[in-house]
């Protein structure tokens, strides 16, 4: 039986389409996007809208809570589905709102998203001083119901703060080394250093904004940034978060960019992505390229998922 | 006729008798706190409460949204009652609601209660890394309708930061400078200086934990302390905003401090008020004080409600 495969960051235009290409890249898990800036009102909304499709494509898809979702979707030849919301905004301020949002299925949240939140400040802040108080009541509360705390788009000192708050690894499910690519979005070499001393993951990015070359990055180059990761980390703590966003338009990465929060709106446009990766039908050519890099057997199957599953099946672990 | 009299912040458990005695004490105007921690939808239905109070007490008091209507109250004999919330969270992450806010009648926001918000930094947070990128649309947004931008929670960068970002003049409507109670709920002078040069106002808070000496305060050091201030703000910049908090239980207190943010709940309760300001019966008393320290009738009657009014005019019309 081969490993696991598990993509923990995707947001596309959900269709058919997609959930047949995840069982054609084999994919027995992904972390779906549920929320950017909407409120917890609009969440509901959103897992609504989930539980239609896990009507309708419930030969390809199922709800995923924990580790062992994973292993019953494998079984079952499903993709299972973990909620994630990018920001805590449907938490407010209210601590007890973690409990219902985990019993509603949420299995990952980032502290922040691109901006300052409740809890700590955004990449795109131009200043971060770390985890607030409620920050670290969220943290603690997050451990204890066993959610994935996720510091994707956090600034450096809130990511290195909540590394350090947290009683259980956290993870970045979606970005690079900032050395490959320069950008504020992707991590510094002291988060990559303690998110490995903590014992916690990295999920490789391919949004190209967060590639070296954008859209033109090639699959060489990702790989070999791959492995001089896993000479400091170790490939035991490295997975993808691929943010692929295939079939959205533009409309959608501007919600992301704005929100409701400016009446200055940006024209952002979702760039190319690579030839190399245009969809989860391209899995394979991953795999391809981290063995021609030197990556072992059960290296390569650790990044493209083995790792992320040993990873969640740990962190979801509810408290006594 | 007598100079208007106003108060900028009560939080009292409001009934007929708290309104009769504001028509004791003279007041025309009152900002009333409508939230702290609650909600949009929380701050709808204390507006209900409020307009259930308008009227069942529409012979003592009426809705106030503008200078003109403190005048309008005065000449009713009635109390203009102006809505203001402590925490931005009733708007959330969505600019387009303060103009919502605004229409309900809100015209007051502080842009941080004690922690941090979506704006800025709270005076019990331990970092301050001053106004966020949202919070500066918030301000400008606030600028262009006409609302009153309350930073009295704020930490000190925050404040700064809120000042020199506002277009119209700011206000602290209840705090009092550090150097007479050490408390960083309290104004350093850089705040005071600042806040003088932009012309904005400090109304002075008569909340036992704000006071020297606490609920032992006395009335001279009170206005001892004001004719100091007025020394460096000048008495035209001087109001007052006394926080009282009449007859309401500890467990308000404890929702001020704790709100849903924490499981680690205060056991805070409400400190006696001093004896001189128990209720709105002590506003003359006040004014005597006042006169006591060498203010002249034109500043006592500035301190008592006339720079707000003044202030509040200027600060409430709306732009083209």
């Amino acid at each position: 039986m081969s490993a696991h495969r598990i993509d923990a960051l995707q947001y596309c235009n959900w269709s058919r389409q997609i959930f047949e290409e995840w069982r054609i890249g084999g994919l027995d898990a992904v972390h779906v996007t549920v929320g950017y800036h909407e409120d917890f009102a609009e969440l509901v909304h959103e897992l609504k809208r989930w539980d239609a499709r896990f009507r309708e494509h419930g030969d390809l898809i199922m709800l995923g809570c924990s580790g062992r979702d994973v292993r019953k979707a494998r079984s079952m030849g499903k993709t299972a589905v973990f909620f994630g919301v990018q920001n805590p905004a449907p938490i407010g301020s209210d601590l007890g709102m973690l409990a219902i949002c985990h019993r509603l299925g949420l299995r990952f949240i980032q502290l922040t998203y691109n901006l300052q939140s409740l809890c700590g400040a955004g990449w795109q802040e131009t200043e971060d001083s770390g985890l607030t108080r409620f920050g670290r009541q969220v943290v603690a509360e997050m451990n204890r119901l066993g959610m994935v705390i996720d510091l994707s788009h956090a600034g450096e000192r809130t990511t290195l703060d909540g590394i350090e708050a947290s009683a259980r690894p956290v993870t970045v499910t979606h970005a690079n080394p900032r050395w490959w690519r320069e950008t504020n979005r992707n991590l510094p070499d002291t988060v990559i250093r303690a998110l490995a001393a903590s014992g916690g993951m990295l999920g490789f990015s391919l949004y190209p904004h967060h590639l070296s070359g954008g859209s033109e990055c090639t699959l060489q180059s990702f790989c070999e940034m791959t492995a001089r990761v896993a000479e400091v980390m170790g490939p035991e703590k490295l997975g993808i978060g691929s943010d692929l966003c295939q079939g959205q338009p533009d409309s959608v990465v501007q919600w992301m960019r704005d929100g409701r929060w400016t009446y200055q709106p940006s024209d952002a446009v979702f760039p190319d992505q690579p030839v190399w990766f245009r969809s989860n039908r391209d899995w394979d050519g991953i795999a391809a390229g981290l063995y021609a890099v030197g990556f072992s057997k059960p290296e390569v199957e650790g990044i493209l998922g083995e790792n992320w599953l040993r990873f969640w099946e740990n962190a979801m672990v509810q408290d006594a």
